[in-house]
């Protein structure tokens, strides 16, 4: 059994270098210097086991999937990652191996976005594993992009492909549908890692912010997402489900059970960028995406402000409606 | 039951009134802009029951405990408090009126201590209530004061009175040698209301800045706290017991059965500050601190790098030994 300390300083501080604030975890508190010009964006979530993610997966998965969920509402806001804190609750003490393989997992996944860790604590306590993150951007000053902000008119788009993760989520559950999927082992563990490893689109980050009036990351399902964001808005809007970006292995199963439309509508942990945008810089906007290597997909329109919430519009123009449309943790 | 965002806007939205950034807790994720000249000092603590607190403790006392814990650490640095984020985890949807006091307890510390909830998020998980905060103060950029830092010679410092809070925790979990103590009412529950409401000393930060080698808060017993200050100065320490300062109650208690004086030097909750000055900082550092309204006590001196950890020096100048020198999560 290792105290405290034996686990901060064995097996994380080692995240911290590079960032001097962070006083290699030794102090109390860290200290972060916004350089001139720039604010702070700053959010906070947390996953647990049986929640979030499966007490089973991999110690790198957990650990990369609670630095991406954070970092995700980090770049939706423009903002490009700077530093985390985190906080561990760990029902019993954990083995040197897993807390060794935790903190791989966070160390890929702090170099995949950008920013490292600056400080945190560590709790035994019953009770499931939890991670809680607290994870901080930098933007010029003025231009966090925020979630209210989308007119009537605007385009609606969103990053790389959805239903991906939900999808995955079936198959690592075992959901006995997914027995029948015709899915070959590629196209199983495709969707399955996007649900363990979600890949927020930090490249993406800079075109938000110079060509998004609105924007927000996608964790609880598109419609449930794209309603608050309509909501803040006082606007409504249309979305296509035809125009919804599949990958291959979702569009195959798609067209296996159409009905799975629902995890792609409404399915959590997509953790893709939604954004509305003026007509003026659609094409803006996607020529920067794509510099940047990032798939941008134009999926519906924000219509007035009578109209209220989202409407899917299914095959054949007909209005889809769905039976669950998100995610709520009560 | 009521849903995340009932939750938030229901109970938590207005706490977050005054503080622009904050953007009514309906955004992904809150604005922090420094003020030129300035850095953000971070620190992140949870706290749960069963570990921290009692399930049963009154919701406004947990939600005060929660951010007191955190400001603590940040008025140790000398920063002054500016805002927080607040992570919950309810094993069941929480009762309103239960969250209704929750956040009135919020409002009370808040104000007390100078800071706004800024963001965070609501999640329903198996296991006891815990309330994570990321705190966050402002300090004069490079005024820091940091946990290593002490220097051979310095005067040790402390606030306030310490061991209430641990005798309180022993009041409030009605350990049987607690029958025979020799207290009336009111000085139980003044015990008691220094474990349930702990009163970081918000007004001693600038005088810390001002003259504080070295300082933390003091939060898992005052050896164990003073041993990682000692040990990242590179120095050792003399505390004199009979210097400790103690409130009436405490002095009281330790007439009756001296072998309490664990409690004092050993108990954790105490939440004062510990701080290391030069000898030619002690008088104006009294002043500041007695301007500001905050007893200060020293209590012993740093001593040179040969010596290692912490002597503490009891009657008749005989070293003391305590069979528990600390709390450890692990």
């Amino acid at each position: 059994v290792q105290g405290e300390e034996a686990i901060i300083q064995g097996a994380l501080a080692r995240l911290s270098a590079g960032f001097p604030g962070a006083l290699g975890l030794r102090d109390d508190a860290a200290l972060i210097a916004v350089p001139p010009g720039h604010e702070l964006v700053v959010t906070m979530d947390a996953v647990a086991a049986g929640v979030h993610f499966f007490e089973s997966d991999a110690a790198a998965d957990i650990a990369w999937k609670a630095l991406a969920v954070n970092v995700s509402d980090v770049i939706a806001k423009g903002a490009r990652p700077h530093a985390y804190l985190m906080s561990l609750a760990f029902p019993t003490a954990p083995d040197p191996a897993w807390l060794e393989q935790f903190a791989a997992g966070l160390a890929q996944a702090q170099s995949a976005f950008g920013l490292h860790l600056i400080g945190g604590d560590t709790d035994h306590r019953p009770g499931p594993l939890s991670v809680t993150i607290t994870a901080m951007g930098l933007v010029p000053t003025g231009t966090m992009v925020k979630r209210g902000g989308a007119e009537p008119g605007d385009t609606i788009f969103v990053s790389g492909t959805l239903g991906d993760a939900a999808l995955g989520l079936m198959l690592r559950a075992d959901r006995p549908e997914t027995k029948a999927w015709p899915l070959d082992e590629a196209g199983r563990r495709a969707l399955v890692k996007r649900y363990l490893r979600p890949s927020p689109r930090v490249a993406l980050a800079p075109a938000l912010r110079a060509y998004a009036r609105a924007a927000m990351d996608i964790s609880d399902g598109l419609v449930k997402d794209l309603a608050r964001m309509t909501a803040l808005s006082g606007v409504g809007a249309e979305v296509a489900t035809h125009r919804l970006p599949l990958s291959p292995a979702a569009a195959k199963l798609l067209e296996h059970d159409p009905g799975l439309i629902a995890q792609v509508a409404a399915g959590g942990d997509d953790y893709e960028v939604l954004a509305a945008l003026s007509p003026d810089n659609v094409s803006a906007f996607q020529t920067a995406a794509r510099d940047a290597g990032i798939t941008v997909t134009s999926i519906g329109r924000i219509v007035g402000a009578a109209a209220s919430g989202v409407l899917l519009i299914g095959p054949d123009d007909v209005p889809l409606k769905l039976a669950r449309t998100g995610y709520d943790h009560f």
